[in-house]
């Protein structure tokens, strides 16, 4: 990556094509081995030694996180390890992240949190305990990836150990979420984990557990058997809904075509504007009425309209996240029925019991949280004929801005403003939205609240008032009056709103823009995952922009190279 | 500031001298009036022109704060206001803030905010309650400073705003505090918030009540009463211990000297050591016991020991923050005896419902958290001697690190490690520290937890064990094995462990540690004081240390030079 132009990154994968993992199940227990290809690098330039990870590696980990969620609904407990003598995973790989341009170190390590979040949403909503099974020295990014199992052996064989080398290697934190889950999740006492955080050789044995790094040291004979026993008995803690030997659903390869300026799926489409900036993003409610009952339900499998428009929109957001990152404002339609929307929303609901509709839910809560933490600004425009209801509300929900039109489109120029409906269609009813049930608690966002907690934070009336109208088609300037929506411009004023909020985006800082929405979209409480998007990821942020880490003569540039490190010793 | 070597910064002040503001009393209400000089910058190239503000207008605003509290007992509302016509205070100056060196920003944003803090926790603390009284247009750092008062009145009159217009015209965030504030505290919709951090030009009238970025507004005609009454209203509603008449007791000059190498208080003293990097601080227990109640304590004012403490610790931390930046390292010794310590803790904590025992406890809450929020290292060494008890012992805990010696030092050069006892003077009995009421409660940090809590986070036995210790002399071994401390070496280990730990931290890059000690010291739940230190003020150096801001095209390098900013697009 010589230059600030990183490749072109596509996010799906299938097991079939891994490099750099294996994965076998066997009963309740599922294995995961990390078992990285040294040649295997995503882009040119660098070895992946020592079971040490870049992009590639790890999206091929977030697909098999996926796939074990909804392939695999036997499995339990899953354990993570390494198919390599001595080492379990040597983290991000260095000589990328010295060569790496600021925003792909940046995707690179949001992503890394998120499957890692995701890790522990299997753990905790999914039944599928995560288990790391440290058979060899587990440092950096490889101790934080241990660190999002919910439970860590360690082989004590007197030279295998768990360490965060960063700040005395490189220069830069451990920022995948290490500081904040050393502390906040595994309560290790803050001056142990300070001492910690400055031995690059790491700690293990006896007192990685007297201290809380890891939850057990097991000697290399009873290894085997050790961490077989404690799979089992996490398998057997598990609360997963489904029964033994029910068959899981394929995620099959997203219908997905690209072409300069649109990326197409089944229900997504983007258009993508370079010249303004702007991705238009339109979102297409469900074609026909829900299966009926879970039956149904599990034979459409990946057809299923939610679960579909979750995985596209994934995707979306991933791939216009990495590989355009001059497109600063997403702008969000949606067109369908409302009452559809709201019908898949109560089917699953209603069997939220069942294993798949339980996972279908959570899959989508995790795309919505992957917007909430994306540095774009997102505009959300409610316009007749769409369906910002119920799940489908929550985009406008997670929008920096809505605007809702009051009434209809009269003699709407179709080059000036992308409408939401196809040439030759017309409206015939003002845009409505709707709040469902799945807007009041199942999609919560990183900070542990609804988007709706959220908005109306500190003012339980304004959230009362919108709960008793649950289920009622709101027109524009009744939204606007409950604070649903931003603004609510007529026919007249609408084009220029737009147009201006639009080209304003456009006009400003786009590091400005990052900090000032990362603040904004997370009021009120802080959870484990939003101080490490927010407090953890921000200050590691700013350490990568430094010359200490990513100058001529930064750690991160010198590691390896035999010289140390010059530092401007100002403290700042 | 045209090179890295910022003026060195002097904190002391005196009314007398200010050049920015007045302060007048009237019964229970005082009113502070911001008039600032333009011609009165701390360092020369800018005009304060429209009551923008640079460090000087703050380190008189900060004093202010202060005599407040203890030199103005009978004052229960404080009126903030503006000298100028039309204009309440256009924020920080940018001209200054364009040309300032990295560092320079940070602790100038970083005192900012303590000083905005410090408002609150009057309002709070102290039942000195702040109103805001904005009588023209408060912008960006001038509207923060309103957001730090407990009531705004915006004077209505068509022209006059609030504003917070760094996003758009200077591509930085309203980095102190007024992202957080804005959601937070006032409860302004995420959505509306953001509109108006777009709006150069601010909102004022009845939109700005309604959008709930002020409280009331007020027409001219009726403002000067308006204001009168609700100050009046206010008081009335204070918990101010203080009778009417009560005399305040004086912040005489501190007794400060300074060499090339050493900074000297009465009780605190710094030995700078530039080629280590480190600053050796003593603080020196009280020489005799308390004064017997609060008639006493009253007549002591500022000499009475845990005040006077407070007041050099205040101004040292300022004074290395801001002048000795290369120092990165902090070694925290204490002398004395430790049952003296506990005995002026007792005082306070007896007679809390004074009015001056209740500000001399909240001043050094505050005095711990500057030093919370300080980004050097701190190392606590517990050595024969020492007096870490109580009040004293949370300067150990605030510590990065603690080091107790086991046993006494036998036969120790005393060329290599500085021992807290003068040369002849002996120690006979080890180390001790005491865990004392003042640890459990009354010192919170900004997270809300005490030190000890913090410490404790997710381990309540180990909590319980330490509170069930309270009062009993506590030497190495039994303080290593409570994890009061970090480590606890023996004479023959302690200068070789001390140098090392010490020589390492010196070798360490200075961002890096920042960014480590700034996570781990917050761990567990998370206030709108730690997400202003935290999350905004990270994404803020961030900011700042990019080119979109500070480069020589940067918003803030081409703000008034008629030229737009060029931007580099990319959305990191």
């Amino acid at each position: 990556m010589p230059d600030e132009r990183p490749p072109r990154v596509e996010f799906q994968v299938h097991p079939s094509r891994y490099r750099h993992w294996r994965l076998a199940t066997e009963g309740p227990v599922a294995t995961l081995t990390m078992d990285v290809d040294e040649q295997g690098g995503i882009v040119p330039g660098y070895e992946l030694k020592l079971n040490s990870y870049d992009l590639g590696v790890d999206i091929e980990l977030y697909d098999a996180v996926q796939r074990l969620r909804f392939e695999h609904p036997e499995v339990r407990a899953v354990v993570l390890t390494s198919g390599k003598e001595k080492v379990f995973c040597a983290g991000a790989n260095i000589r990328m992240l010295a060569a790496a341009p600021h925003a792909w170190k940046v995707n690179f390590c949001k992503f890394t949190n998120e499957t890692r979040n995701g890790i522990e949403d299997a753990t905790a909503s999914s039944g599928q305990t995560w288990l790391a099974a440290v058979n060899g020295t587990a440092s950096g990014g490889g101790y934080e990836l241990a660190l999002a199992c919910d439970h860590i052996m360690l082989i004590d064989d007197r030279s295998s150990a768990v360490a965060l080398p960063e700040l005395p290697l490189l220069g830069v934190l451990p920022g995948t979420g290490g500081l904040t889950r050393v502390t906040d999740k595994r309560h290790v006492r803050r001056d142990l984990a300070d001492y910690f955080a400055t031995k690059s050789e790491g700690i293990g044995g006896r007192k990685a557990v007297q201290w809380r790094l890891v939850d057990e040291a097991v000697s290399r004979p009873a290894w085997p058997q050790t961490v077989a026993e404690r799979a089992v008995e996490l398998a057997g803690r598990s609360t997963r809904a489904a029964g033994p030997g029910e068959p899981g659903i394929e995620l099959t390869p997203l219908s997905k075509t690209q072409t300069g300026d649109e990326i197409a799926y089944r229900h997504v489409t983007a258009k993508l504007d370079r010249e303004a900036g702007v991705v238009e993003i339109t979102v297409r409610g469900p074609d026909a009425a829900p299966p009926a009952g879970t039956a149904a339900l599990h034979e459409q499998g990946a057809g299923f309209w939610t679960l579909a428009l979750a995985r596209e929109l994934d995707d979306l957001i991933l791939d216009l996240r990495s590989n355009e990152l001059e497109l600063g404002t997403w702008v969000f339609r949606t067109r369908g029925d409302p009452a559809k929307v709201l019908a898949y929303d109560r089917l699953l609901l209603d069997h939220a019991d069942d294993w798949l509709a339980n996972e279908i839910i959570h899959y989508l809560k995790r795309t919505l949280k992957r917007l909430d933490v994306t540095s774009r600004s997102f505009l959300a425009l409610i316009e007749p004929g769409s369906c910002f209801a119920g799940s489908l509300l929550e985009l406008a929900l997670a929008a920096d801005r809505s605007y809702q039109l009051v009434g209809l489109f009269e003699d709407q120029d179709p080059e000036s403003a992308p409408a939401v409906l196809a040439p030759g269609e017309t409206a015939t009813e003002p845009a409505a939205i709707t709040v469902g049930p799945m807007n009041l608690g199942p999609l919560p966002m990183g900070n542990g609240l609804t988007r709706l907690q959220t908005r109306y934070l500190g003012d339980d009336k304004g959230l009362a008032d919108v709960e008793k109208r649950v289920g009622e088609a709101l027109q524009a300037q009744d939204a606007e009056q409950l604070g649903l929506v931003t603004f609510a411009p007529d026919d007249i004023d609408w084009d220029e709103e737009i147009r201006i909020a639009i080209e304003e985006r456009a006009s400003f800082s786009p590091d400005a823009l990052t900090g000032l929405e990362a603040n904004y979209r997370f009021a009120g409480p802080e959870t484990m995952e939003t101080k490490i998007f927010g407090r953890l990821t921000a200050w590691q942020n700013w350490i990568f922009n430094r010359p200490n880490a990513s100058g001529p003569d930064g750690a991160l540039r010198r590691f390896g190279t035999g010289q140390r490190a010059v530092f401007d010793r100002k403290r700042v």
